[in-house]
């Protein structure tokens, strides 16, 4: 059985724009933007717009939207950093390491040799997540 | 730019029945079965019956497939083994942690406490693989 959905949480409160996000990406259904507390350069987020609390009460569609909307950001990554690799990870209940309960699915970024700094770790500068998202913005731009 | 699906990878050899597999679960697009050298008890796969190298060659309608077999295997794992959370992660290329170049996500129940094995670690015992999967399929089989 699902957990309730909370909509006080913060990736609700993006969506709402009543707290700021380095946008990345956004479509009728999928909404895309960094995570400030970054386990490598370049790692974002694509949440659902729908209020879904993970991949255990997601509805089908909306699940289809979002895994759409990783693979845009996957390959604008890729492209984006030049990057070896990218490691999608979706949490699901604190067990797994979810911390924010709206399902989301991360974009990692990955480069021979370096490995994953810690989950909620320590906050980016914001200067650097600023020049990341423009990067990935222009190579989301590019024709593909 | 991605690179090339070689069709001797061992996911590829499973679909064809070249070598054997735990079956949890089969659609038009996808296969799903046990990871024989699980993170946790109950780690399992699902894949993309089209070829793919991953997350970047992919076409859309089969990725879609695939998050929705993602899915129904997620809420399974928790059902048949009570767990507290699932993991759900998607290597892309080496410097990913890829070691299978077939598209895959894998779906790993999480428990309170108990961290995940490494990835590609040891061979898990036969008899204990084929009886996590008769639970998987139960929990599949049992209506939603």
């Amino acid at each position: 059985m699902s957990q309730p959905y909370d909509d006080n949480n913060v990736f609700a409160k993006i969506l709402r724009g009543e707290i700021p996000s380095y946008k990345l990406y956004e479509d009728e259904n999928t909404y895309a933007f960094m995570d400030v507390m970054p386990q490598g350069k370049g790692h974002c987020l694509v949440i659902t717009k729908a209020p879904y609390r993970n991949i255990l009460d997601a509805a089908p569609a909306s699940l289809a939207a979002a895994i759409a909307t990783t693979q845009k950001l996957a390959r604008a990554v890729k492209e984006a950093f030049d990057s070896d690799g990218v490691t999608v990870i979706q949490f699901n209940e604190p067990a797994s390491g979810q911390t924010v309960f709206h399902l989301h699915f991360h974009i990692i970024p990955r480069f021979e040799g370096i490995a994953l700094k810690p989950h909620t770790g320590q906050m980016e500068d914001q200067a650097v997540l600023a020049a990341n998202a423009e990067q990935i913005r222009q190579a989301l731009a590019e024709p593909s």
